[in-house]
């Protein structure tokens, strides 16, 4: 991201400078970026003598339930700050609110020069055609998302749903962007072009357990996780490349595919019988913060169910992981907007 | 606001249309203002036979504190009606959130065409210097807001805090708003020169009575009342003027003052006892809706103890709305960026 900052400002003159972060969701991190974003081109002022950007116009997307008075709330400290460590008046950093969904048009055309976001775009636009809850035939039955005895059927309405979804992405970033305007993306993606390879899917996979054992007690209805399908896909590098070279605008300056530990990397010996269990647990609360809604609109959980859910999933982790060390992959891409 | 509007698009070239409502707060009124302008631009289009204005970008504005939230979920469905009725795909209307004091710089410069503010500009940025809850001298005894009986530095003091942000409100769309840009504000002020005169500050002398009474039972620290005054101020036309004059950038198309009754005017005979108890309880609410965060935090009072001096406040504007009928001052006026 500094990297395509740096060439941004530099290459280009920039009176004011359009900042989206997509997916920007409600937190502490929430302005991180945005703040990394002006210490880089805060750095190559200071490297070059003299002032390359006058003005930011940030804006900070997410869903139109997404919580962003949580995020107004810190501005003024925010905006304090950015004036005690580089001098910044209010005058020249605008930050302001752009809710809705990413797959579509948010922002006026050519008004942006940097676009960024990260963990969001292996969300879907919505649950692959077909594989809706209320679909009259049950595809993918005792599975949250692809796996290895998922019909072709649900493999081909995923990556459906997501050149569809991701390429209204590239078409409306490549609207809004002004020539020469840089994208840095990263996501959940996989390292094979198998769809159903283990470091794109198996959290799922293991979560349908855990479900799946609720349910054989039941505690859970199966019939609920036979009509759910997440909203989700990790696609491959080439899948990507396919739809940014299709749509034509962009170039590809870099696309890199990282590992990541599932429990973020923590060192713990999993080999040990309490390390095994807090290693479980540990991927289990991550898996939570993210899935918990999701899984509470659709099967309406109680608490309890849902606590003793996730201490399962946590145990089923916990006890896969000491076998085999399954890790996410995080592609993360810079692209260019072709003058 | 439509006659504005209307002059400001047929008498320019608008590619993408900047229009900011400051002060929008949070409720069904929100989108409200944003709906008539899109609907007077939509209406010259018709006249006209073209389309003025290809694309709107629009700036909702309030407090960092304010619920954003609430307006945001709301915009699928405005986003819906706007293609509906007047045909706009989302790519004609950006709605964003643009959290942050109206005194002082919200927006980038030369990007705002119409800026808006109802009902917002009669509130100042702070309690007058020298009038604080921590201040060491008491001026203003046993009152909330200018009386017939405060000092004079009281009267000064508020002056000089309303001349001070109205000349920093001005100064700030002044460099936001293009040359020909419009503004259409209206707030509550008063129609004579004397800043103790009933239809500016009789609202608040009657509340005063009410807290006083309480005070006078132990339920509420009179030292809490001696200690409080509103960060309100109702300009008469000349300061206001004054204002925009001293600070140039902008012609006073219209200037004007209306009448309005405290209970909306809705028709009760309040001479009958009935009339009288309903007209004062209509009027105790509409303050309430506006004061009562502003007096929780002050005074700390209880829930019941806010219910009674709301009770109390409504008996005593019935009295006195029997005997003579007080109106508020409503300021609306059309300004235009110089060219």
């Amino acid at each position: 991201m500094k990297e395509a900052v740096l060439e941004m400002v530099c290459n280009n003159v920039i009176e004011s400078m359009g900042i989206a972060d997509l997916g920007c969701s409600s937190g502490p991190n929430s302005l991180s970026v945005i703040s990394e974003i002006m210490d880089t081109v805060e750095a190559a002022n200071r490297l070059l003598g003299r002032r390359l950007v006058s003005e930011f116009r940030v804006f900070l997307n997410d869903l139109y339930s997404n919580d962003f008075n949580n995020i107004f709330i810190s501005l003024p400290a925010f905006y304090d700050r950015l004036k005690e460590e580089k001098g910044l008046e209010f005058e020249s950093c605008f930050i302001l609110g752009a809710p809705g969904s990413f797959y579509g048009r948010l922002f006026p055309t050519n008004s942006l020069h940097f676009v960024h976001s990260s963990s969001s775009l292996h969300w879907l636009s919505q649950v692959p055609a077909g594989l809706e809850s209320n679909a009259l035939k049950r595809l993918n039955k005792g599975k949250l998302y692809i796996s290895k005895s998922s019909p072709q059927s649900v493999v081909d309405a995923y990556l459906l749903q997501f050149r569809n979804d991701f390429s209204l992405f590239i078409k409306s970033r490549s609207r809004e962007l002004v020539a020469g305007g840089r994208m840095v993306l990263s996501f959940m993606g996989r390292s094979s072009t198998d769809p159903t390879t283990e470091n794109s899917c198996y959290q799922w996979e293991l979560l349908a357990q855990a479900i799946m054992s609720l349910a054989r007690e039941g505690r859970i209805e199966e019939e609920k996780l036979d009509s759910f399908n997440a909203p989700y896909y990790a696609p491959c590098a080439e899948e990507i490349k396919d739809e940014i070279q299709k749509e034509g605008s962009f170039t590809i300056d870099r696309l890199e595919a990282f590992e990541i530990d599932w429990d973020g990397g923590a060192v713990t010996d999993i080999h040990t019988p309490h390390g095994k269990l807090s290693v479980g647990r540990r991927v289990a609360k991550a898996i939570r913060a993210v899935v918990e809604s999701m899984l509470k609109s659709h099967f309406g959980i109680e608490p309890d169910v849902m606590d003793d859910l996730f201490i399962r999933y946590g145990d089923i982790v916990g006890t896969h992981l000491s076998k085999s060390r399954t890790k996410y992959i995080n592609l993360v891409m810079a692209l260019t907007k072709k003058w």
